[in-house]
C-alpha cells in the first residue's frame, strides 16, 4: 500500500471510505438535517468554540476567500503576516478584493514575530484586521498563534486565522484565543476527503460582517446561517465527504483531543528525530517546527526531485517537495490525520534507503 | 431501496459509488495528472466544445459565481432572463458584483421568449452579456437556448449560460449554439456526488475575461488555465468526485450522446403521461418541459406536503416540493441521470397509490 506523506489529503481510514461511498440522499431532507447538526456540534468541540461553525463546500482557500469577504470592506487596512507560501496567498485574497494589505514578511523557515505584529498595530492604527497562518504548510512552521491573538485583541482587532494544517492535529482553542474566524479543511488532519472547508465565525466577526461591503454570494456567512438553521445548505453541498466528516469526528472524539494532539506531537518528534539521524536537518527553527508537516532542507549533494520519485517509485512513499521559492530546496513529510509511529518509521527508512541513490 | 428522484442529487451507479471510495493520492502527482486531462478531455465532448473546460470544486452556483466574476466587470449592463427561481439567482450573483442588471422576467412556469430578448437588446445597445438559464430547474422549463444565443450572438453579446440541471441529459453543442460560458455540476445527469461544477469558457469570454474587473481569486479562470497545464488544479480538489466523473464519464460515452438524450426525453415523456394519466397536470406549458424534471401542479384538493411525506415514508419514493413562491403549489419529479423506464414506472405507481390520501 502507498504511505501518502504529503500534508494533504491524508490517507482516510477504511470506515471513512466505506462512509463516503453511500448512496445519495435529498440534501433538504431530514436525514441529512441530522448528519449537517450532528457534524457542526461535533466541530464545535474540535474548534473548541461556541461560535458558529459552517461547512462550505470547497477547498481551504475557499473558506480563506470567505473569511475576508465576509468580515471587511474594500479599502479596509489589514495587517498581514506572512512568513510562507500561504501568508501570501492570505494576504493575495484580500489585495484582490481591494483592501489595503500591508504584509509584514518573514524569512521563509521562521515564524512570525508577536513583537513585530505589535510595533506594526501600535504604528497604524487604522488596521482593521490582522491575517495569520496557525500552521504554516509551505515552510512547517507553527505560528504563536496564541502570543499573536492577544496582542491583536489588546488593539481591538480582527484576527482572521488560516489553520487549515493545524486545526484538529495542533491545540488551537478558538474561543480562549479569541480567534474570529477561523479555517480549516477535511483532507487535512480531518482524515477526509478534500472537498469541504470548516469555518468559525466569532461575535465581533459578525459584528464586522454586518458592515462588511466586498461582494459574496457563494461565501456569504449570512446565507450559511439561515440555511444552517434549517438543517441545510445555501447550495448543494459535498454530501460524501459530509459523510465522510461525521465518521471523522467520531473517531477523533473518541480519541479525545488531548490524546489526538499528543499523537501529533509524538509523530513529529520521532519525523524530526529520525530526519537528523539521517544527516539531514530541519528547514525551520525547530522550537516552531510544526506537529503535521515536517520540513526538511536538502543537503547540497541531495536531489530533492530525484529523492522523490525514487521514494515514490521503490518505496510506494509519497512526500512532498518545496512550494514557490523553495521548489528543489526542501522536502516535507506530512504526518497529520490518520497516522501511527508505525507509519512515520516506514517513511523515514525508506528515505535513509534512498539518500545514497539521490545524492550525487 | 430508495428512489431518490429529486432533480440533484441523483443516484449514484454502482461502479460510481465504488470509485468514489478509492483511497487518497496526490492532487499534484503524475496520477492526477492524468485522470484530470482524461476527465477534461471527455467533458469537452458531453460538451461538444472545442473551448477550455474547467473542474471547480464547488456546487453548481460557484460554477455561476465563476462565469460572471470572470467574465464581468462592476457597472457592466448584464440582460438576465427569469423565468424561475434559478434564473433569479444567477441575476442576484451578477448584481451583488456590481453589474447593472436589468431583468427580463417570465411568469414562472413559462420559458423565457426570444423574441423579447431581441427587443431588450435593441432597445438597450450597451448591454454587455445575457444571462440563460438553460433548464429551470424550479418550474421544469427548458428554454429555447438556441434561439437566444442566436439572438445574442446577432448583437455581438457575451452568453453566461446555468446548464446546471440540463447539460450532459439535453443535447446542447455548446460550439454550435455559441455559448461563452456554460455551467454544469457532477450531482445533476453526470451520476456522480455533488461537489465539483464543470464549466466551459470560449474565446470571446477569455477576451472578456482579459478586462473583466470583478474581483476574483478562488473562481480564476487564468488560474485554472495555468495549473491545468500542469495537470493540477489551483487549490485542492474534490479528488473523490474526480474519481466518480472518470467513471461516469466513461459511461456515458458508452451509451453515446444521442442515446443519452434519447432516454432522457423517452423517460420524460413517460413521466409527464403518467401524471396526466393520474388526472395531475403539468406545471410548465407542455412544449417547453424539460426532461430532466418534471413539475406538477397540485390540484386544489391535494396537499403536496402529505404528499411528499407520505411517498418518502409509504413507498420510499424521494421528490421535491416547490421553491420560493411555489412551496406548496407543485411537486417536482428528477428524472436525470441513473434512471430506467421501470424506475419512474415505479414512481408514479406510488403517487397514484398516496394521492387518495393526500387529498381533502
Amino acid at each position: 500500500m502507498q504511505q501518502l506523506r504529503i500534508p494533504g489529503p491524508t490517507p482516510c481510514p477504511p470506515d471513512i471510505l466505506k462512509a463516503i461511498s453511500r448512496q445519495m440522499i435529498n440534501h433538504r431532507g431530514k436525514e441529512f438535517a441530522e448528519i449537517i447538526h450532528d457534524v457542526t456540534a461535533k466541530l464545535k468541540e474540535v474548534f473548541q468554540t461556541k461560535n458558529d461553525v459552517f461547512v462550505l463546500t470547497s477547498s481551504g482557500t475557499g473558506g480563506m476567500e470567505a473569511a475576508v469577504v465576509n468580515t471587511l470592506s474594500p479599502g479596509d487596512k489589514v495587517l498581514a503576516t506572512c512568513c510562507g507560501f500561504f501568508g501570501d496567498r492570505f494576504a493575495e485574497i484580500a489585495r484582490v478584493y481591494g483592501a489595503a494589505v500591508k504584509c509584514l514578511d518573514f524569512e521563509w523557515g521562521k515564524p512570525v514575530d508577536p513583537d513585530a505584529v505589535r510595533k506594526a498595530l501600535k504604528d497604524d492604527p487604522g488596521v482593521k484586521a490582522v491575517l495569520v497562518t496557525h500552521n504554516e504548510t509551505s515552510t512547517g512552521v507553527t505560528n504563536d498563534l496564541k502570543s499573536i491573538s492577544t496582542i491583536a485583541k489588546e488593539f481591538d482587532k480582527l484576527i482572521l486565522v488560516d489553520a487549515i494544517s493545524g486545526l484538529g492535529s495542533i491545540d488551537l482553542p478558538v474561543d480562549s484565543w479569541q480567534c474570529d474566524v477561523v479555517v480549516t479543511a477535511s483532507q487535512k488532519g480531518w482524515m477526509v476527503p478534500p472537498g469541504l472547508a470548516m469555518v468559525s465565525v466569532s461575535e465581533k466577526a459578525w459584528q464586522a460582517h454586518a458592515k462588511a461591503s466586498m461582494p459574496r454570494y457563494y461565501w456569504d456567512f449570512t446565507s450559511a446561517k439561515n440555511y444552517l438553521e434549517k438543517g441545510q445548505t445555501p447550495t448543494t453541498p459535498a454530501v460524501s465527504v459530509f459523510f465522510g466528516l461525521a465518521v471523522a469526528l467520531d473517531m477523533m472524539l473518541a480519541e479525545g483531543l488531548p490524546n489526538l494532539f499528543a499523537r501529533h506531537a509524538r509523530i513529529a518528534a520521532l519525523a524530526r528525530d529520525g530526519v537528523k539521524s539521517l544527516g539531514l536537518s530541519i528547514f525551520p527553527e525547530e522550537r516552531y517546527a510544526s506537529d503535521t508537516v515536517t520540513a526538511i532542507r536538502a543537503a547540497d549533494k541531495l536531489d530533492v526531485f530525484k529523492l522523490l520519485k525514487l521514494l515514490r517509485e521503490k518505496h510506494g512513499v509519497v512526500l512532498a517537495g518545496g512550494q514557490g521559492s523553495l521548489a528543489g530546496k526542501i522536502f516535507r513529510i506530512g504526518h497529520l490525520g490518520w497516522i501511527t509511529e508505525s507509519d512515520i518509521k516506514q517513511v523515514l527508512h525508506a528515505i535513509g534507503e534512498v539518500i545514497p541513490q539521490a545524492s550525487s
